[in-house]
């Protein structure tokens, strides 16, 4: 934290917001020249609550400096964190790529997307038994059974799979048949989830919150690497903005800001940034291009029927183009690096 | 849903549509003329998914019309909620003055601040036991200890004490000790947890997620009604936005849309949206200019030793200015409408 | 600009970063102590460019500290400017109220309404001649047509007019009619007209960007003083947000940080933010209730028939009630302060 | 427009807004059945004022249908408008590449760079001789000078160059040396500055406003269509939103978007949008992989003596070896289409 005083601050001033640092167990540094006297925050442990010295007389502002995140952070770990899934490895030089369904509807639809993912090369498998949906009269999911029909698949095909975990009561099913557990984008600070993903022996997909910066993210990554499980995958999806042609606006600066600041590995998931079919490809070719480790997009071999997201589900033949775009583009791009 | 075809759209095309529309179990209604034609889906339960409809041949836009709410909504109950908590009323003509610390921390803190609060004329006390922090590091809230401590200032002072509940482990506790349960900002789409409290006796505040839009809250309220709990207190704090000289910016015109689509009662929060102290008396008297049917605001005697949110907590000599003032505000407006 | 080193930065990195500030013609001076060392930037003239040192070895973050602007700052004249148009005061203790038509469309038109402006105790007209409109085939104005009808107004009603200016072309003809001339929001870093507003003696009402912070807004009131013309009058009218009930979102707590910050008045249009009608009246109360120097809205007597923004402009016996409620809330919130 | 009229809207009611409608001109269109009435508006020129019907009795909502545009509309155009400048084809199937420092500085300087920009691939030189800038005490650019500056570099290197035109009173010069004219983001809705660009011969390059709808955007570019030049180049510069770790949120869904509704040519700027070096690279990369025409980067041999955005300008070498990288993802991606 930097206190930067007033011009025409009086020494008293300086002192008071000196003795209030102190008080609070810091140690204050003044950094006196220039038009102004400055004053540094050292030795705290976590972020300082900037609005306590905003109020006092003669402060003008007070700017955090320091990241409050440690575990997560570069500077903590400087090499990759590599996880492995089956024979898949997420977070290497391998572009990761997670297809499937938005919600699993029947055994039959799960099958028949699943052996169209695996064909095209896809790595793992997604599908939602458990739906968070923002109206109570919408489709809520197939819950236990979906995930048998999800585990079925994976026998059949040997893609490991990757399903969402809603809530505290659901955490232990889920975490039985999931290879990684997906925490979504509504739960991202929903601080006892995450603590109990952080118990979890299994890998955890944290999605951005619709508004978190990349700085709220990483602390909620923070909360499962601090009770002990160091795999999480985090995952862009859009952030909500002003603009209305798309359903949310894809942040893909955000991955490199990611890799620079954080260990761990980042993907982005373009068929929810999107919201339309014809803006998913090309938002996934991007995600390949700006050297995200992977990415995760809807297919369903009968969009116009599907009980969710069936206008931002790829077609298995479209889903099949993507996968060899994206291959190429990523080597491209990471040649670059 | 209203679908707006091209202007050189086929026959062959809006048949298609059509057909598209009754598969999903909807009727369609041509309105041909203009320079286009365009076709309506009525009778649908719950909202359509436009995006199935976006990327047929010939569509140029798939439009949403009828909102998604139905229990929350004006139209379904066109008078005004009333809820009745110890002796106050929320949602009349009233002002609700809801204020206390941000966090318990000690029984003399919230002694001392219950005291100020209630000498004030302020109707309820709030302080969080169990609190959300982004940061692992963060203090967490004390926790059972916290809701006793609130309850022995009820009993001191004859006010009631609304207190927010994290998830479902902490659900019955919380709602043994408080008279009103609060979700906070983060959980507004956390529904599991609006489902438990539809089960509950206890009325609950529901504050707006951080990039909610009003139809995303009202349809969290509806979870809550549809479980049948009609006790729900509607809380604006502020929207996430590219300012950032205030921590949120408080979405005002939110007050009059709510008032106009639902029946609930709808009170502001401007501790949280300012973030700073001095911005809060001006947002409060704003809320009271807008016939909000209250405030929540954060008191602290001693705000630069406060654990959590000093900076924007109010003294106790600005919340009994503030109380005198906002009455004053309220009841020139009220004659407004 | 503070310069935050990574952890592990080597000695020659530091060295180096101190090289590049001195490079640039600023005083470097470093901040040990603590976990890492930061680096003050001392002695700049305006704003740092902090991309520059991003980049470089070692660094982890380079912050901006002091504010750009001079002349607008509280800083550089504590005292409040008050500016006299006819025998108005603007910026003291006077609550300023403009109101008048979007657009001047007819003698009739200006005249009916100026007279029930002036009625209600509105202190200056305002009514635009020429419109900046989204769209090439909306109604553009009347032009000097439009001025004359407002002379004529202010003449007839002794009220002192406003209307905006949109280019150079038509400055000296604007600047000839009004008492305040009118600088939009998609003027506003318009920096060839504002230079051209610094040149003139009539007063400046500035209008907020759609979308700028607080500095900028101050920064382009900058451009105007640095030419010699101390009279600008801010006006904040909303900022583009995710929200869609209104058509944009009042930013009301940028009134507390801009009379902060600042020596100029400040006011708030409230129906160019709402954009309904039922929502401008709970807007501009609470306009008056967060201490704004004043608020301009629109009038209509037959807004039905409006040919610009009839939706949001009140009826005449609404703003007569208005006017009696604003200035209560103003009363009752001046002396809080 | 459609209006959606309230369930329990009276005959009395609907009539009422039928007649509002015709007499505005319109046509009005009852839409039956349903849980509600429903009212289209026909034959209307131009956008209809949604705001007027918001307030009538028993009306719920004003819903928008078409939009505003025309010229610029595939519908009105449906094949691709191909621009020719110097031997270039933009909006074809070649990639346009444009590169050169953020303001011209020195003969020096844009020789150098003009230079590294023909032998890597650059199809066309950049540079700022009018620079917009948020602060009057920041460099302002050279000038004619620097329009001179760039008119021998062209000869030299055989580019041609776009240069940015402030305002009316440099029109005319800026014209005359330049072979595209770019007009800035801050000037997206400067009306009379898009009408001048419409009287001229050379091709625009339009920059999308900081908060801008594409709506808005197609909207600034149908002033210019409409005064006689067909010749516009839209360009996509990220978007305002509440993201802090770049200095805008590129929206990379807007192409596709464009690319859709309207036939001119839409390219990227990852300079802008990005603001630190180390995002451009992969944001270039994304810009060729969502199938953009092209890009315009900021190239740099001495970045860190730059008098303006050093931080953000690609090295010569990176920028070679991004010409490579984006011609070679390009080629992938056009053959998705």
């Amino acid at each position: 934290m930097l206190i930067v005083m007033q011009k025409d601050a009086t020494p008293d001033q300086v002192t008071a917001v000196i003795r209030a640092i102190e008080n609070r167990g810091h140690t204050a540094r003044p950094i006196p020249g220039g038009a102004r006297v400055s004053i540094g925050v050292l030795y705290n442990e976590g972020a300082v609550d900037a609005s306590v010295f905003h109020d006092m007389p003669g402060v003008k502002e007070a700017i955090p400096v320091t990241r409050p995140y440690k575990m997560v952070s570069r500077e903590f770990q400087p090499h990759d964190t590599i996880i492995r899934v089956g024979n898949v490895n997420i977070g290497g030089d391998h572009l990761l790529i997670i297809a499937g369904p938005c919600a699993v509807e029947s055994e039959h639809q799960v099958m028949t997307i699943a052996e169209h993912v695996k064909k095209s090369g896809g790595d793992i498998l997604r599908g939602g038994a458990f739906k968070p949906r923002t109206s109570p009269y919408a489709f809520q999911g197939l819950g236990e059974a979906g995930l048998k029909i999800l585990a079925k698949a994976r026998e059949a095909f040997g893609l490991p799979i990757v399903t969402e975990v809603l809530d505290l009561a659901c955490y232990d099913m889920v975490e039985d048949y999931a290879d990684i557990v997906q925490i979504g984008t509504r739960n991202m600070q929903n601080f006892s989830l995450l603590r109990r993903a952080g118990e979890s022996k299994k890998p955890v997909m944290l999605k951005r919150g619709m508004s978190a910066t990349v700085d709220e993210w990483l602390m909620a990554a923070e909360y499962i690497l601090t009770e002990g499980n160091p795999n999480v995958i985090l995952c862009e999806r859009g952030v909500r903005t002003f603009v209305r042609h798309s359903r949310n606006t894809l942040d893909l600066s955000a991955i490199p800001v990611v890799r620079r600041e954080s260990h761990l590995p980042v993907i982005v998931d373009p068929s929810h940034a999107a919201g339309f079919r014809d803006q998913v490809m090309p938002l996934a070719r991007a995600a390949a291009a700006v050297s995200a480790h992977g990415m995760m997009v809807e297919v369903h071999h009968a969009p116009e029927t599907a009980k969710c997201d069936g206008g931002q589900s790829l077609l298995p033949e479209q889903f099949d183009q993507l996968c060899r775009q994206v291959r190429s583009i990523f080597e491209v791009s990471r040649n670059a690096e």
